[in-house]
């Protein structure tokens, strides 16, 4: 990951429900995983994700890309590190890395993001969505 | 299934993602086929559930079973056998069945349901929802 | 929850994922979250499901039930309650709740179970699990 | 879509399991329906997945990228379009467009592959699969 700025990090514990017939965690629930990361990275930013929704500010995903280095399985416990990408008037990006209990990165991804309103129009961010972001990245 | 009323078929081919390590179907996925079979029974009963959330009809559940008699694997194509199980003011009955290839039952089950507005609030069904229903049932 | 025993508490961050378009946590994800909870009380009971699976011991779910008795939404964190309902020579049962943050139940639920070996078919429980079992539940 | 080849469609009725609170499908959910495409695309090249397993060829996704471009809604049935992206000794490539009943494309995106034996190992494909997409493909 290039970019400075603040990692967040969320522990998941791999669910059955998340294994497929191959013993290995299945992977379009990386995503998933990727989800969990934004929404503890935006806590942690100060703005939970519910509350920027309540305030009518609704973050899509329009494009989402990931890596699959190593198979994760069920009783392991992974990392989720997840880092602002930047932010743009009308989106934004994160990018993550979910690393096994040993270090080794299982896998990474970056995704793509408009904001749109409770109508599902693109709409600029709000100045407290930005404050938040660049306060907590320090810049 | 003890009750009269037409059965209303659907076929559902498994999803790798729906298996687990098991290499069979992860047993919550089956409530996900009911839902499959619930759709697929309202489009036939001529009021696709679509419509009726358009309408201000919006279904919840409030109370799910299921018994998983057999494994599903990928690679099976099942039928999802689906019947409604009666009418209340506030709520009705859907019951289920999974069927393999050969016929064997994989498994079984039941949902019941309230009627809600948009906004969650228990509602009366609509009239409209009573007579597709009581009309398609033959009732 | 009738039976006296350990309960197992544990924390469950709503997923976005997790959602439908009732704006509510989608009903079969619960028996995800009462697999989240069987996993923490085996773990309590200091024979973690994974091994258990090493060992040659697979639990099959063979029937589940849950009443949904209040929305749940993202932004929630909810506590799943497990309890152990009895073991049988070839089974068992554990119990559920999910509890609000206010302490409010939002759902509950149980799930039947036999024991099966690598190729799916019943097997006796091994004396390892009942042990673990028996022994945590102070009985 | 550059390549030549066949195209495969798959229609898929949207389930309520796979929206979200936006009332929109989860983007994860698209990954799962580019699953249903390469099933729908094996089975047409007549080497249906389940039996390459059964072979001891098993293919696991290396990569994924999806760009979502209009949002899906319960009720659509869309179709995905699988083209098969090529074939190297160790793995492979298929692409996907997913549209909706007016060919809007909905999203778009593609996964790349290797192929492992049944503990996991990369593996040279077989002559059996290579033949049959080869074939296929009229190449």
């Amino acid at each position: 990951m290039e970019r400075a700025g603040p990692v967040v990090e969320s522990k998941v514990s791999v669910r059955y429900a998340e294994t497929d017939a191959q013993r290995v965690v299945y992977h379009a629930n990386y995503l998933v995983w990727f989800e969990v990361g934004r929404t503890a990275y935006c806590e942690a930013a100060g703005y939970p994700y519910a509350r920027m929704e309540a305030d009518g500010v609704f973050i899509a995903v329009i494009e989402a890309s990931a890596r699959f280095r190593k198979p994760v399985r069920y009783g392991d416990i992974v990392t989720v590190r997840t880092r602002f990408g930047g932010m743009r008037s009308r989106g934004c990006t994160f990018r993550y890395e979910v690393a096994l209990p040993d270090g080794v990165i299982a896998a990474e991804g970056e995704t793509h993001h408009i904001f749109i309103d409770a109508d599902g129009r693109p709409r600029r961010v709000s100045p407290a969505v930005t404050r938040a972001f660049r306060f907590f990245a320090g810049a």
